[in-house]
């Protein structure tokens, strides 16, 4: 039995996963981490649905269309973590539980990577470990979802 | 007679209106907003086009595409009000007269709430008075276009 | 029948106008503003007081003593909207609604005019218009009063 | 046998007390502290002057007038604290000890009232106990007035 | 023989060019510039492909989907420029040679312009030659193309 | 089969979890986490140590002694996040894989909680699932370690 | 009879008293200051505990180990003040009343002086009056403890 | 013949000259300067009033009625050069041409007495010799107005 | 027929080329960018004269000995081009429209390189195209020479 | 009889004084001022000796060989002003009583002219009386030096 | 016959010389350090005691204790030069003549890394030579406190 | 055998040295200085060339002449150290190991001291010994010379 759906949101040039600069990211795509997902999710009984765009407004007008159809949020915003307000306030604004993730340890690398308009408003925030912090993502959220929210 | 068009620009997550935290935005719904202006734009015997989208480059477009139907603009960017060159040179660049507006005392909030990209390319900026801030931006416009433009 | 009962404080240098640097801040005259405050508050059914001080000392004074006179007040502080804290915590301390305002859009000025002591405890802010900014400020406080407070 | 005369001084706003912000400074009222002090004063066989003011050159003046009267001084500046380098120098300037009191916790309250222009002139500071920190300010001045000065 | 395809990327705006306040960016139109950049790549031996969007996203795509048809790129991002970490990010990301251009010298003109995300990750910078800036920049490109990459 | 075991140090202050500013660090003991960890350890068929100080010196002492103990570290250096370099470099020296893990989302609190001097030298953050986060962090680090180190 | 206890801390290098720089701590050693405060202690009817520790760690373990025994603390945190988050956290965490005092007046010093971690967590700081910094500090302590808290 | 009549304004503590800190202002009083002035006027053939105020708001209006009766000021507005946005716009708003003077060299004092919100509205500033600096700002003075103004 | 004579400015260091960190500035020697420059130049029939210095004042004298010899300048002013405000205000002071080069891209490097104090007083800047970069300064110089200047 | 030998120094860009940018400098020449120097000199019974360099280098080895032959300098370092710590260890170094001075008002102008290495070690400055800048600060020097020297 | 001897003080993570980041710090041993320091010692006839604590503590209790054991002080603070006061008091209250030594040059590493809280209170500092640094900072000392203490 | 030439720079005013401020650079003339370093050369058996310039362009072709006449150079680049980039391209540009040398601690000077843009090129620095540090400077260039060059 699967009561909680979960929106699994990735930002801009993640579709390049897997092909571009592996030394950064790894070696794995968007759809091997999507399938490594749903796989997760099966076993935490939860269903996990994926989307990804370039678009700020398109991830903006996602996190508002999730409003009756999930219960939380796992989102990488990618270079939108650094640059987005309106992101940040969509989710404020649904009031959507929501965990951000990171493939890589932001703190590693330039400094304007450093800071995140988003992580003031999410749970809580994961970030260095590869695909798996999506993994790690979507347990912290279940948990959450499960046990706090 | 009205021989003035006005367009009414809404930012990002200003679709949320009226569920989205009320205790910052009050409890009035976009669509309230828009009939209050249409209200508003009948007394001053001017007419108002209301559109709103979570795309900057959305919201960009339709300052290009004012340029031969309205005479004046009245925006409430939102959040990319901090974050969005684009949209200030976009209103510099069309060259219509344009008031921002603000429902909440933008100054009272987080210190990134208090530096707008757009402040300096309009005649002026009216912030704090919940929906009443629009009304009021549409008086100003008015009188402005009537008066100096 | 006019209730409600508003204090228009003007800080340092307002009396110059319409004698100084018309291109920054127009050529109405104070008393110009005053007699139209007064037609507007007749308008509005209320009454205005307006009081015009170069002394900080004054200002923090006359809004001291609006505490039993007025219910709400509408202030263009000037230069003392940059540097004055003593006003801001006399705004604040008084605990009456008031309205900040300024002529010219202090966004488009030195980097030291972005930065009002005051806006953090006021209602709202409204810059830009000329003296249409208090016409607009005492509209925005009396429907305030009229509604919110 | 009083031999020393201290001057109080109150800064702007400080009427207000027992009226204002009853959560931030508490219900005494000045003319408490004043009392208090006097009280005080007597136990420690000192005379006591109290004098409030919202203008900050009555402070400046206040400081001048007190070379040959008082042998040391209490202050409170206020807002005065952290805008005023003319206190500062009037301090500085009649060399008459100086401490400076707060009724308030300044550094939990916002950043700039963080930073006292006054501070680097005096003897010593003391902020956060109400209306005590005027009893203990007067104490630590004329324990320093009868052993150091 | 044309071995190489280059892609033009005009960011938000610059469809305006030739209309938009041309004492900044001159009295040329954006099919002007394309024109001349097809003359001019015709007498280079290469091709290239020209595409103006308001959209940040729009542009990210585009940059993405460059990686099999170009070999080259040409980009003055305009207002993205100061704003955009995922235009730099799919720049970087891609891995195809790239050529910054600005019409106007964005030293000259406010302090926020002065910072380019896009820099970091690009061959080089050519900015203030007005439309030559963008003859300039495929020239560059393509003697980097041929001589370097 | 346990191969590989884990040291789980804790910075100053942790030992008053579940007494200490419960609205902030939930209700959990350290000695609930400490059986937490050590449950899902043996779930993950690990070892874990745990540790708890308030000294500086012993979190560097401990991560020395680890060299030839532990294969990894999970660490929640509390307040000493945001002030030792020494812990840094210790964690840097020794080489040892390091995850670093925090009870509440520090990006919602003070300014200088903010910044972690450990975040550049570990594999990654993990922050704001209260005691999920070490539960996390030990899942993330065995991960780690069973397929990178 | 004395129904409070009150703890004294004295931070790091504070054991040196009397013998170092007197120019700016004057001549008065540990112990006399030490002596002074169980005499007044012994006037407000009160007993103190003092401990001085160069050890960071050692500061906060005696806080936590205070929860039982004492009602109030007094702390001089000495170069500690300005670096250490550990004490900070280690007084907000056990919630038992606390006041700051210096020997010298903090803000005639270097730079980095004037911030204290401290201050926005206990009651009030006291600065600048040599060793009757402490005394007053018991006093304010003591008043606090027997009217507030 | 004497055309022109100057207005000199001296700032707070200035009556204090000759008695404060001689080591930085030097020995001679206020009077003694306003007594040189009135020999160099004499030599000059111009005029001179001297005014001394303590209260900023004082100052604005005595810029303000110079307007009629005088064809320069010559200003040491003391500790105000440093915090008064409302003496700068006074000198911009009556358009007088007016010189900056100072006692001590202000840039080998502390960091906030190098800047100074009157300068980038005066002809030009003139710091460091004592009282002669008046003499030389009154000449300088003249000057600029019988050949420049 | 050779109307145009244009100056080649080389800056502090650039004598080393070709011996100095390759990695950073290629191989060419200057003399091999001196003859480029002289061939392009011929190309384009305008003759071109060359000069490096280490001296800071030598530059400025061949700035300003530029006057009636030469009709543009192209600069790389090296080191200077960080420190150098006497460099910048001697192409200010004799007018001549220069164009700013530079062989790496100084935004892929250290921070301080970011800056040029020259900027904003030249034509344009062309950097990271090595030597190219020289050439493509000499083109946009002439091209701006023959059409604008 | 004249015992006082003055150096007056013109730094970088001075010899262009009345051809290059009229509106900032004036129109006088460079041989202007100092011919207006020698004449008031004349008149001050002094000598006086100029001197201009664009080298950084010869006004410190001019700054050296005034040792045994100037009793004063005048000196206006133009953009070294801004720049040089050497030209400000020369002053410091040798001695000898100097005076700064700048034909135009260094505060009006761009942010990096407001700061002077140079002023913290002369007696003082004066800006912005044009070449008259030069006769003020001759007579501030001479007079400083005949009284306090 | 040796009458100096001399305290040698390692700070945090020293121990782990000769193991930890080789290309940092090289391959000698703490043991091999304070070997050649006992040779150098024995050469210039003086004693060394060498310390090593990871504790700021104990590094504090050291320098108190050397009061009457050691004429002079070689520390390299290591992680604490960058964050402790403590020490730097310490230092400064013994008033025992100190030379700071670094390993790396500390101006190559990271930012944070540049500022020294210890250098302002000692002799002075060398940084980069490796286990030669200390072997200089005894020479220096020596010969210092041969000559001039 | 001396196999090894060694260049030691004096940058500017180190010419004054031994008459200059001698409270900061002692009374040691740069003759003395050069003959000490001579007879230590001697000592090591290398030779040393001194040379002393004022100009910064002077100092950076003399590090361009090291290059097959010098092995080492040890710098007192004295001002520049804080202004020249020139200086630190020619030290990096040269590739010939150097060592920093300052006669004072920088440390314990103006904050525009703290900062040598030479420092990150150089093996490492040596301040604060008076002319000693030059000879501390000479000793650690010649063992990196013999040992690790």
């Amino acid at each position: 039995m699967s009561e909680l759906s979960v929106l699994v949101l990735h930002g801009p040039n993640l579709n390049l996963l897997g092909t571009r600069e592996p030394e950064v990211y790894g070696s794995t795509t968007l759809e091997g981490i999507n399938h490594s997902l749903e796989k997760e999710a099966n076993r935490l009984q939860v269903t996990v649905s994926c989307l990804q765009s370039n678009h700020e407004g398109n991830l903006v007008d996602a996190i508002h269309n999730a409003v009756f159809k999930h219960r939380g949020i796992v989102i990488n915003a990618g270079a939108y973590t650094h640059t987005s307000v309106a992101i940040r306030d969509a989710i404020a604004g649904v009031g959507i539980p929501t965990v951000e993730v990171h493939l890589s340890n932001i703190y590693r690398r330039e400094q304007f990577r450093h800071h995140s308009f988003i992580a003031p408003v999410v749970i809580g925030q994961i970030s260095g470990f590869g695909s798996n912090s999506y993994i790690l993502g979507l347990q912290a959220l279940v948990t959450y979802l499960r046990t706090e929210a």
